[in-house]
């Protein structure tokens, strides 16, 4: 019934499969880590998919390599174009780069500036527009109707989205080795690419293990599509510090996914992400953006509980200004 | 000629191969990280052991579960004690409770407050000490004496080394995955304990490989010991915040086996140690002490030029108060 509706055919299991032999000596089997000691305080066990170690410092290199090494011969010399917040402008220069293709990034004039200049220094030509007054896909896709770039969209591709699956496939994976029945896997939400790919990859590996979509207050609109049953936007004038998950309503492909695959949303306030954020420092001695803390958060804060239970949680991206990083552990309880 | 002389027998390639076998399931196995950014930046190929990721957040989970786990039987009820700054109590402390083994650690009273809280919730009984005025071995000893608990060296002790060792096993093992030919090894060095363990291991994987120790300025021990040929100690009255790197001299065994198999040391600043901090954060999204990051801090501040060279160092700890850990962040150039 909904795929009729699609303008894209969706992902399968077999789809991020297929991703992930065309990751495999590419992308960074990331490690799943655990803290002994931050279970016992939690009374159950916590697992951290250390996502910030993946190439580029988020998951978006795998969507973004799994899409354009997709692109025919015959059109790579016209090169991609993004339009991204900052992790999949990185992913797509950075896969763009090892793929010997040109990539023009649109960004938003305010995004964190490690993720500007990270993006120039892998080679991609940026674009900055104003992200409340313009129109970023009709940006993208205006570049991509002049120049012949293929358009490489952030989360609303089924190969995207397979791509990003290849998470859950190796947290599947990680998982048995240690011996751990998964009750449920977090992943933070913005368009939902990552979320949808990974409940794909649990789905088939996992049966029984609950996904759950985590975001930040104010731009909780998953959580309130999968309630209504229905795609819902935002409300405009929310903020939020996580400036990597600000998509104002689910993709039309990832919530025909999501809709399916899981078992909820839930959202989470600033405040909440900043102690994730100092957690997953002293715990994890990893550093995580703020939209990369959200489901750690989520966790944290008690809004899912742990007590009794084994969770996996995604820390998806730790692309963060040294300022908005030392800020936010500076007012972290 | 100089094994004759030592109190107790040198660690081999063989020790370090046995451990490697011991701590399978137990020890994490960290990852080895690069940039390609970063490379670009330094005309050569960086490879980052990320032993922070390690149990307990540091390297000394390795050598404490080795010595600890061959305690015979019989005398495992009487417990192990050990001396510490802090990142051996850590390790010794959840080898001892992962083995069903009381534990006690004499801590300086000036450690960082985030090292002693861990070691007493891994369950350790914790025993402070001044670090200018007492005797932290002659402490141990005797509580040794005293109760029957063994004693664990924090790096004189082959089994220790062994175990640290294996380090420079994964590390040969992950740079040949990637078709990495390393030049050379950087680790940190206090006592000596991990640089000699990797230097038996490096020595008999990639032979031709330079295995270097480095210092924090002020206790350059090892490197002056080295070029003098004979062990040195450290002049009184120097201070660093590298807490885990302040052994007055060093080791008997571990410079036994070092004079014979590093190619050199080399000190660096506090300020350089920042400096690396900062590099870690932003290019490698890992927490690291200073400490931990005086290796990163010799290939960053040019005093071991990588230019044209592939090199791997071992950021071997992220043990560091959240307060000191925003300063040096907040300094670094």
């Amino acid at each position: 019934m909904v795929a009729a509706m699609l303008s894209s055919a969706l992902p399968t299991f077999a789809d991020v499969e297929a991703a992930a032999r065309r990751l495999a000596g590419h992308a960074v089997l990331t490690p799943l880590l655990e803290s002994p000691l931050l279970n016992d305080r939690l009374g159950g066990r916590l697992l951290v998919k250390a996502e910030v170690l993946q190439r580029t410092g988020s998951f978006k290199f795998r969507g973004a390599f799994n899409r354009i090494s997709l692109i025919p011969e015959a059109e790579r010399p016209r090169g991609v174009v993004a339009f991204s917040s900052g992790n999949h402008a990185q992913g797509v220069a950075a896969a763009a780069r090892f793929l010997g293709i040109p990539a023009t990034i649109v960004m938003p004039s305010d995004a964190p500036a490690i993720k500007v200049a990270n993006t120039r220094e892998w080679g991609a030509r940026v674009v900055l527009y104003d992200r409340w007054k313009e129109d970023r896909e009709a940006i993208g896709a205006g570049i991509s109707a002049e120049t012949g770039a293929t358009l490489v969209r952030p989360y609303d591709d089924p190969y995207i989205m397979a791509g990003q699956g290849t998470i859950g496939l190796e947290l599947a994976d990680q998982a048995g080795v240690i011996g751990a029945r998964l009750d449920a896997v977090l992943a933070p939400c913005g368009g939902g690419g990552m979320i949808s790919g990974i409940a794909l990859a649990i789905a088939a590996r996992c049966p029984g293990t609950r996904v759950y979509a985590v975001e930040p207050a104010g731009f909780d609109d998953t959580t309130r599509s999968l309630a209504a049953g229905e795609r819902l936007s935002n409300a405009a004038g929310a903020s939020s510090f996580c400036d990597a998950l600000l998509a104002p309503m689910p993709g039309e492909l990832t919530f025909a996914v999501n809709s399916t695959h899981l078992a909820g949303g839930v959202a989470v306030t600033d405040a909440e992400v900043a102690t994730a954020m100092a957690v997953a420092r002293d715990h994890f001695k990893l550093v995580v953006e703020p939209g990369g803390a959200v489901a750690l958060a989520a966790v944290m804060s008690g809004k899912i509980s742990i007590a009794g239970k084994t969770m996996a949680v995604v820390c998806s991206g730790g692309n963060v200004d040294p300022e908005v990083y030392a800020q936010a552990l500076a007012g972290a309880r």
